[in-house]
């Protein structure tokens, strides 16, 4: 029997062991896709409490709570007013989540930031809860002390394109801390033309462009404005999140007719809102084609779901699920789109449907010929709720099996908390264990030297090339 | 190497062979889902061979032979006339039936019920037949005795609205039978309004409720005294079983000229029946809520495919199999409309599409703020077609990643076989054997009270307090 | 730690080792289903390099190339060219292909057919080369022999109707190769009316009939004719390739107006599409059935979705992907047709999404009452993308959770290249690792004579009895 998440946790056999430690452990963390509000790096952010930073915004600790019956004025209701008792309930729940990952992360989180090896639970959350405290009011334990002390070189935030962007550049200024935190350009609102706040947001554009946008082409001029202002900042990547992948082909006439109904407040038809949602991605890739940037697509996950729930406490606070398939004819058509208007960038694809991985990597290695790098086209890490060992795992295994993991580009941590950086620990426990398995077991040449560079590029090296970032 | 289905079988560690054989065999059953006929136990049924019990409803067992080219006159023609040659052909066919779970539920029956440990072969046929047929005719082999005898607490069988439940009463006067035996509220013939009976059964409906029902609100009227009178009989649960989660809203107004429609035998379209199905199901919620029973729905399942033998042999025969995908959008929208209804009971979510199983996770926990329960709503038990050893084990992982293990409700039979509770035995062991593997791989802490705990509660505790059983 | 593909390759138990070297490892093989040009068999091939016979049509290795970033110059552009250069491009990409079947593949080729025992890479290129050369350049080098080395006993190839088989004669009346190569019928020309090509085709086709074809009914009896032809030649099979499973009905008038349509060049619907290739595929299944010929049915697979590579380089050229999910419904309508028509043939299905592995299953065994032989409608080997260590288990486990393991037909190779049949002992390395994990768990008993039938049937008898071959 292995002892509970001790140095070798997942590390299953000699190679994996011998990789994580001597090779995995040590790469520095390129966080190429996080949520992390840039504020709170520029202003150095401080924290209250283990419960202002663990569960102040984490809505997967909240979706856990809730499943065990507490009610919501003693989750999202109490942050404030009664840390310990939220803190409390979580602890209460935490020991029920066997094989979830947030024990896991939980676990990671208290070890490697609060040096404690205890289990949490119901009886010791006040002791536990008390000595994480101690440590958050230490001196270095501030945003960009922990930054640096989880050994990272480079943070993509998510940023609208309205983003003046002043928090980057007083993040870039402090000469005294090295880590770089680029912007990444997500458009979404630009995109969202069904929403009833559109018309709102085109006018916030238009403030920050200085013109007036009364047109699909004036609003793509906007958009590429900012995308140029972006790249001037540093800027190597735009996301996009989708519902679904959507192909649905219109014209220039369409368009301008679809965009003006928006301004005026109309309401459009699905077949409309689709094209608009296809022409104007399309339209982007050429951009971002241009300056070299890598197009991140998250989609599969339908969002929102509670309308009571959303009304109360808004977007991303835990009412969001996985959808049912992607349409690989969709995915196929946008590809081929790309190719033929010779405007496929670098791309990550992610899937919130597992079940999909298999589509994506065939799909995508239909348009790989003379790609720009090698690797043009990454199956993303898994997930959101594909974040766990078996989804780990299985993103591994669907890579490996249509692809070449060799040119995998890793994790990223998709998070809003600063101490999410165990994940990257999570990921390479696992990726050194998958690979130690087929060495092990005869599938691939024990040729240490080897496996050991494969590691720092899935690590490290790969996405620095990959998305061009000056490291 | 192992011994075949020995003690330890399936439990490959410490750890899970000391919680099955301290903790989990012991633990008596609560069969919360079955489709055992009450008059069978009313009446104390006894068999005439080890054909009638085994052979003679189980659809898994023919469609076997079926797949092995046995002629269908050798199989379901032939039980009363030549019992020994079906049971010859299954015994034929069963030794190809490697990873099969047939191949492991047939020899835990032979152990358990008939003290045989031999593997059933075509050598052995006749021998095991009659050392079978022994034991069947042996005083204690009725069926009260057989689940007296399991160590069952507890049964929820499956019944019509229409039903007078007299045989639930039978079987309640029998002081000498302790275990209890509820009906379950399966509404199915008063919600399927396409089917060509469905006017008959209206008229079936107004019988057993002393009124005419010509509108819809006189349906719902009946539905709901027969809720009641459920209720009064000491039901805790009712059970749908739909092909597809759909969502379609209506009126009134609309509900009351489909329902006219179906009383005139006049045509619906797909429309109107899923409007109809929507708006049913909806209002029987209300119900369900205020009377605190579980709502269970089975899904996924496209049934009677085999139009010739659906006119031959009828429903539940064995032409049943999995549908495509279920659609998360229409599993939201119903959810958040109990939500906003206030009337979202209990659950427990059944799947027959395995791969449903992280959409049903992730979309039911949207809705589990200011739950009723711990584990308000629950994944059920792998179904069916999943009722293996790999589908379980998906079950407890899919269940486990975005979820609280530890809130599980655990195994039931669906059965329609008294001596199918080794399924739970089954399970137990699969149980047993995932918790066990995550602690001795240092995933979860060996803490042995803790975990015996769990287990006696996915075993026994959970489902009574879910179901507020009386036990 | 094992050794990199040594004797024991993928088997991790005793019994695994047994049953493979005792059994699996020495059985012919029978290749029912392959793209091998009988013209390269009956004109005893040989090959200017390893270049030609590895890289100059296999698509897997070109996709593998493209998304390691080398320009499709130096891949399909470069083969006469520069063969040496096309195969360092494969010797660079192929360490980074970690768990890649494809990196098994290369090294079994080479341990089988050219003794070569180390992993390829860039350094030792030119040596694996050269050696591979030499090899290549001996006079058992061709395809005749190539195919007698690897104990092949049959091979069905996949022809056109209009073919004249001539070829196929040829191979016959050389005596002194006494290997059986069989062709299939693969209407596929004949069936995607919506090809631009279709009013051509169907002029070659009246040119092999000797009649005109102006009707529907015209073009079964030609169809018709060709499939007794086939019949005469020793056909015992028949291959459709879908892109999905259609079920739309339609009456005779109606397809006589689709088929002047395509005769006319007039444009179809979609409706009209589907209901003709629904028609004529269930008009077909009347004369596989009559003639006891095995309907094999390729699904799940989206082609040539890369519209100029598609222009540049034609089908088959590795720009195919998988399809979303297989339509239960619509699967199991066609099944229950054919048994209505009383023309459902034997059957092998093969979707290339793995996770309709499932639907096929508990589909097609609703079908299997008063089977033509057992496993009359048998779940396809993994196919093409899923030709993977893990699709291969994935498909064993899927096949024995609800059917029959012990009637599986087993492997095929698929492919274009002569040395695929590498693939079988992929294969049956993986089924015995696989039933050898069962016995060793205790979940099937250690009947070790038993055992070796069962593997012995899977790798050879059952194929033969199935398509009821002449060996």
């Amino acid at each position: 029997m292995k002892n509970f998440m001790d140095e070798n946790f997942l590390l299953e056999n000699e190679t994996a062991i011998h990789l994580f430690h001597n090779c995995a452990k040590n790469m520095p963390i390129v966080d190429y896709h996080c949520h992390i509000n840039p504020e709170d790096i520029a202003n150095d952010k401080t924290y209250d409490s283990i419960t202002d930073i663990w569960l102040g915004g984490d809505h997967y600790k909240w979706r856990l709570m809730r499943a065990n019956g507490i009610s919501e004025s003693e989750i999202t209701g109490n942050i404030k007013s009664n840390p310990y008792k939220v803190f409390e309930n979580f602890a209460i729940t935490l020991p029920k989540a066997i094989g979830n990952p947030l024990y896991h992360w939980t676990h990671l989180e208290l070890q490697r930031y609060f040096d404690i090896e205890k289990t949490l639970n119901q009886e010791n959350s006040k002791e536990i809860y008390s000595r994480c405290n101690e440590y958050i009011k230490l001196p270095n334990f501030t945003a960009k002390n922990i930054i640096k002390n989880s050994n990272v070189k480079l943070i993509c935030t998510t940023d609208n394109p309205e983003d003046d962007l002043h928090f980057h550049k007083q993040i870039k200024d402090d000469t005294s801390f090295n880590v770089k935190v680029l912007p990444a350009f997500r458009p979404s609102k630009a995109v969202n033309i069904a929403d009833k706040e559109y018309k709102n947001y085109i006018e916030k554009l238009e403030k920050v462009c200085g013109y007036s946008i009364t047109s699909y082409k004036e609003l793509l001029k906007a958009l590429y404005d900012r995308i140029k202002f972006f790249n001037d900042m540093g800027c190597k990547t735009a996301d996009h999140t989708l519902e679904e992948i959507i192909f649905v082909e219109s014209t220039d006439k369409d368009l301008e007719i679809i965009f003006k109904k928006a301004l005026n407040s109309e309401p459009l038809s699905t077949l409309e809102i689709n094209q608009f949602s296809t022409k104007v991605l399309l339209d982007l890739t050429k951009e971002y084609y241009k300056y070299n940037w890598v197009l991140q697509i998250h989609f599969g996950c339908i969002r929102n779901l509670n309308t009571s729930m959303f009304k109360s406490l808004g977007a991303d606070t835990g009412f969001d699920a996985i959808k049912s398939y992607t349409n690989a004819d969709n995915l196929a058509k946008f590809f081929d789109k790309m190719k033929q208007n010779n405007t496929l960038p670098k791309m990550v694809l992610y899937s919130l449907n597992q079940y999909d991985n298999e589509i994506i990597t065939t799909v995508s290695g239909c348009f790989a010929e003379n790609s720009l790098c090698p690797g043009q086209i990454q199956i993303g890490a898994a997930w959101w709720f594909n974040d766990t060992k078996s989804g780990m795992e299985k993103q591994l295994l669907d890579l490996s099996n249509s692809n070449l993991l060799g040119n995998f580009i890793g994790m990223l941590t998709d998070s809003r908390s600063l101490l999410s950086y165990t994940r990257h620990e999570y990921f390479r426990r696992i990726l050194c264990n998958y690979i130690g398995k087929l060495v092990e077991n005869g599938e691939y040449p024990n040729d240490i030297i080897y496996l050991e560079n494969i590691i720092k590029d899935i690590c490290y090296n790969n996405v620095i090339k990959f998305f061009n970032f000056d490291l």
